[in-house]
């Protein structure tokens, strides 16, 4: 291969170029089906033939990682004829890169015996990935298959849930005597045909398999070849245990910038380790959820999903929201006669309510950050409160006046004004306190302080803001 | 050091510490200001300098990470009281670390002569980095003290907008020639005292600095000693230019779990390297920015940063939705006659309106993410749209219906359900079109689809909400 050539293609290149293979592939497809004259019919399916196997070539050119994209881009029809077109050994490593939607979708189009296969070339950590997909049979043929160490490896992997170091880690990793020179390392690792990928360090252990010390790659290179492992070693190591949880070793991943690292078990002995790919990927899983959360998505949806499974998806969300709304409602019920005898009151509140959610949400999304950050103590708590109560009262003032103002100026009645200005001063204040309060509530009762945050807040200053500013109408003005 | 201690604090833990340390340290302060008989004042003083001493030795063993975060999760008085403990010589590493609204707040209290001394530890890319938030006069005084070499970096890195892989890169790279053998590539590195962080590959060069191939450092373990470096290099590699964008570089790190990159200018010369470490910081802050702006907040805000500050990060999004919302007010405006009529329409109006603004903002979230994706093409942009009508009539029917009943048992007017109902139909259509509609509308004008997405989208819903229920009842009931 050319060197200067990029291997990387950009995505949409390769989406573009792979779309116009099957549309290729698919109009020959049609017409074959169309035209029934035997000899069209043939010259068609050669043609047809052609396309596939040009198809084929282009998707055995592509990382695994492409493949998946490739299939995550395409409904469903078209992704099943890729699929198929996909080399069956390589069928493991693109079921772990495409998302858990998608591998659903897969997984459902394949037999008993592919799916066994499917699982020859993984490690048992990434076998551990797609176990909760796979029906229950091939998982026992899978578990037959392996060495007693192997299931052992697998049991444990699968022994973690989710979101702990336990189920990210993998047990590809070098491990060395304590005792032994560098020059024996070095014709050990030279016996070795390939060394596992993010090898950026040896881990050094005694005797009975506790970790001691870890050697980098990177100083075994510079290091005399008679010194012996100790003497060169690191003591001072970042390990995990494989119960911790997986948000805090991907902090430290990110904050000490590390290419792997030891997970150790009971006694400190070593067990697995956990590698910068694996966590780059759980961190993009994290932030995915907390953004499709954030919008009220239960889950990944798969963006080709059948009608009715996207309606369950969101439907949890979408039932909060009514409730939420019905509270609202039945809050602006309370005060039906002051609007009818002032149905100013009625395109005013909005105003109100949209602003004070508006600005809880701002305060929700820094407190939400700053205890994701874990940068909230007890005791800056309190500066906290007064800070986000000395901004929610300026902007009071500030969008308050502004607010006062329109509503003079469309109502010709001041009163009007000065009231949907206390009323926006006092929604703003509510905003700020159940902005504060909300996320450090959740955190102390041991709940994740982003899931729910925001509809919450805007729940309460929806019908706080129209109680607020119809409440006060009430009584000064009606 | 014990070997088998954590090296890792979590950082909640360090937090405590620094922050008892502190107090102690600031209650002698502040009694030793009270208290003015003479010899009071120097035990006390001497009781401080103690505390001191220990609060400097436990910030000495911290990483400048965790340092960072401590700065971070103090109030401004306790942050400059810590900085000013923190050794001179890791002030750099430390400026490097924390997020640029803290950044500044350090800068502001340091003299010159400091800043100069801070960047005398950094690397030229780090400088770059610090660039901008340091008065012109240090940079003076820093380009002074660089070796032409040097300054040729720091101008070739200043010069390449945020967002670009010139703006992440560093020239911390190892390369090597093509036509050696690995015996002499060995040789070499032995010569090094140590390699370069997060060196997993050397990079191969010819005569004339062009990229050749990448010879992976674990490659270099396993081969033998006389193998020529063209023998075993990768030749099929990922690289990128200065100019490229960072996130489709960082998604190229994703993708296919790189730990380095090469970075190569005109002709192929090899200018730098990425790394994954800057590249997952990158994410981080790319992903902070989606968060944060999702919130109407204009970049990261100092956790204690003045509350007029604080204000004005947050103003402009207000500004926005105060003008949303007085649009949304005069729309109600227009039917204040019909309200009057038929008070009821006042309390249902927000449901119709809040519902469908969550769902428009459940599409838009799926269809940002998407596109972020690069998974939206012209082929398959159709099909989501039939599918998120599809969604949108499904979900107006269902609680469209539930809507209805509700109104009908409040009020007992069946032709007021009924209403409801067509209303939400309608109103979740428009949060399906616009929902689709805007994300793609904004991606082809070349803007980011993320930003402004999800008020564009309650803007429309709110004011469309209103419109299409207060019209139909109008029409239909008044």
């Amino acid at each position: 291969m050319e060197p200067s050539k990029n291997k990387t293609p950009l995505g949409e290149v390769v989406l573009e170029e792979v779309g116009e293979l099957l549309r290729r592939h698919q109009l020959v497809e049609g017409l074959a089906s169309r035209q029934e004259t035997p000899r069209q019919g043939l010259v068609e399916g050669l043609i047809h033939k052609l396309h596939a196997v040009e198809l084929q070539k282009k998707l055995d050119e592509l990382h695994p990682a492409d493949v998946a994209y490739v299939l995550e881009a395409l409904p469903l029809d078209q992704r099943l004829v890729v699929w198929d077109l996909v080399k069956a050994e390589r069928d493991g490593e693109i079921l772990l890169e495409v998302s858990d939607a998608v591998r659903e979708t897969l997984i459902e189009h394949m037999d008993e015996d592919e799916l066994v296969a499917a699982t020859e070339n993984l490690d048992t950590d990434e076998i551990a990935d797609l176990a909760p997909d796979l029906p229950r049979e091939v998982m026992e043929d899978v578990f037959r298959s392996l060495s007693a160490e192997e299931r052992e490896q697998l049991r444990s992997a699968m022994s973690y849930p989710e979101g702990t170091v336990g189920a990210l880690m993998d047990f590809d990793m070098i491990s060395i005597r304590d005792d032994i020179t560098i020059e024996v390392v070095l014709r050990y690792l030279r016996r070795l045909d390939e060394m596992p990928d993010h090898t950026d360090q040896l881990f050094v252990v005694d005797r009975a398999g506790v970790l001691k010390g870890l050697l980098p790659v990177n100083r075994l290179l510079v290091t005399d070849a008679e010194t012996v492992v100790t003497a060169v070693m690191q003591t001072e190591l970042n390990r995990f245990q494989p119960g911790d949880k997986a948000h805090d070793a991907a902090q430290a991943f990110e904050r000490y910038d590390l290419v792997s690292a030891a997970v150790v078990g009971e006694g400190g002995r070593l067990i697995g380790r956990l590698t910068v790919n694996t966590v780059m990927d759980y961190i993009r899983e994290e932030t995915d959820n907390d953004m499709l959360s954030a919008g009220g998505l239960r889950e990944d949806e798969d963006l080709f999903a059948s009608v009715w499974k996207s309606v369950r998806n969101r439907w949890t969300w979408l039932a909060v929201n009514l409730v939420t709304a019905f509270i609202a409602s039945r809050v602006i019920g309370v005060f039906e006669d002051s609007i009818s005898k002032l149905v100013a009151l009625a395109a005013l509140m909005p105003i109100v309510a949209g602003i004070s959610g508006n600005s809880g949400n701002q305060t929700i999304t820094m407190i939400v950050r700053a205890l994701a950050l874990g940068q909230i103590t007890g005791a800056n708590a309190r500066k906290l409160f007064v800070k986000e109560i000395g901004v929610s009262v300026l902007n009071g003032l500030i969008w308050g006046g502004v607010v006062g103002l329109f509503a003079f100026f469309i109502y010709h009645s001041w009163q009007l004004g000065v009231v949907m200005t206390g009323a926006m001063v006092l929604a703003l204040l509510l905003a700020a306190v159940m902005g504060v309060a909300i996320p450090l509530a959740m955190q102390k009762l041991g709940r994740d302080p982003a899931l729910g945050a925001s509809v919450m807040i805007t729940a309460i200053t929806d019908s706080g803001g129209f109680f607020i500013f119809l409440g006060l109408a009430t009584v000064f003005l009606v």
